[in-house]
């Protein structure tokens, strides 16, 4: 017996982001499954919840809401996101047992873009490996994080004909040596900090949504604001989502 | 007086990759520019008309054709560029004076997303540099065919914690050396040859159309069948557009 699975990119923030693909896909699925987070992620689950209630017209489409474990870092990172997958993937099962059938499909909604910094693809995988279930799954793409930063700035991500290397926080140090643009996500703190002064930066956070805030300009001009900034938005929310661009200054 | 643009994603390949914000700025422009490559690319521009026509519902938007010059690579792929660029920007600046004023929108339709190796919004900034015109520019992302071509594969395209860099044919040699997967796009020929037969490719040609054809696996594998893949592809339909993903095999 095989289970169908859609996943389905629903973009990072702004529910207009939504394609028709992705509606489309919404409607056709029997069980929409919809990750919470703990609680400084609850204006996250609302948006989810919001796309849900504005896009699923058709009636008898199920939503089964789940609690995501947090991972535990404190083996190291690789680690750290082995068991964490692993425990993600039992879950997984489960829902998919659970809830579907050959005759009833499963839809699992991925914030941004299903190809990029998300484990869900790669936990379905896992869950086929287990063996216990076979799956079909089909991707519908969504717009990123990145490309939102792009068009609130109005801002090309590459030179001409020169490469972009998106990256994390915690490797832009190694990542950032080489030519071409600079995208950054999955920063915990201020890696821009320290960098070329002459660098200019091209920053996001809240992307997409009412909070949007951006700010751009040469580091040494605004590396200082975005930290403040991003320092006083996360004591006011609880927790914050932001990406960067770097470009180096031609000379 | 200030003109409005809308500088709009509208994915590529797949109509249905239209967001909800795309077609309802589609909505919001009195005018929409469409471009017309050359006879080679008459099966785009019959794509772009395919969009306008389904999702085009208020009356009174008005369509005006374009043709985009041909590039002279002659002198130097940079100054190539340069040159064809100011050529286009004087397009670009005729049709807004003549088609738009302070309270007619006007909308350029981009292929994919505007951030990604396009040449709208640089154009767009070379008009407002001539001095003659004041531009108000709203950049409305797409789904690009990076997103495209990994969700016909249901790949990600980083590897855990790693970075992906997204680069062109011409500079792949270079550019694949580093840690990470790489994406090539505008790749005239095939430059994946040559590289370690271990590496694994995800490979895709017109993703999201009709004619879409997606191949993957090791080099030493899939190289030489995508390669004549993709002269076949060109010699039937007379022009191509492919994308890949370049994974090195961890070892
Ligand atoms: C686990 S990754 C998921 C990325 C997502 N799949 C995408 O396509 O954008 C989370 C990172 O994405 C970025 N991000 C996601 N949504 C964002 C938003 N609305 N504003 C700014 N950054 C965002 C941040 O860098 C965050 O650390
Ligand atoms: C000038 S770039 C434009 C990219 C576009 N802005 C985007 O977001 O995908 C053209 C290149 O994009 C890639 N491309 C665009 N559409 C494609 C499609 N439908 N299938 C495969 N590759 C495509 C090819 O690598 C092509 O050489």
């Amino acid at each position: 017996m095989q289970r169908n699975i859609l996943v389905i990119g629903i973009g990072a923030g702004n529910p207009e982001h939504m394609t028709v693909e992705a509606i489309k896909a919404l409607n056709r699925a029997d069980v929409v499954f919809i990750p919470e987070k703990g609680a400084e992620k609850e204006e996250l689950a609302a948006l989810r919840r919001g796309i849900c209630d504005r896009f699923i017209e058709r009636a008898g489409v199920h939503r089964v809401s789940f609690a995501v474990p947090q991972r535990d870092a404190s083996g190291g990172y690789r680690s750290g996101v082995e068991d964490w997958h692993e425990a993600i993937a039992g879950i997984y099962e489960a829902l998919i047992r659970d809830e579907l059938n050959e005759a009833r499909t499963g839809a699992f909604l991925v914030w941004g873009d299903p190809s990029l910094y998300d484990s869900t693809l790669r936990i379905l995988e896992r869950v086929e490996a287990r063996g216990a279930l076979r799956l079909a799954v089909e991707v519908i793409p969504g717009i990123t994080s990145i490309q939102a930063l792009a068009a609130s700035h109005r801002v090309v991500l590459n030179d001409i004909g020169k490469p972009v290397i998106i990256t994390t926080g915690r490797r832009l140090g190694e990542d950032f040596a080489g030519e071409g643009t600079t995208v950054v996500m999955l920063d915990g703190g201020t890696a821009f900090a320290g960098h070329d002064p002459d660098t200019h930066i091209w920053w996001g956070a809240y992307l997409g949504t009412p909070d949007e805030i951006v700010i751009a300009g040469r580091l040494a001009d605004v590396g200082e604001e975005i930290a403040r900034t991003k320092q006083a938005a996360r004591a006011r929310k609880g927790w914050i989502m932001d990406t960067y661009l770097l470009k180096k200054q031609e000379r």
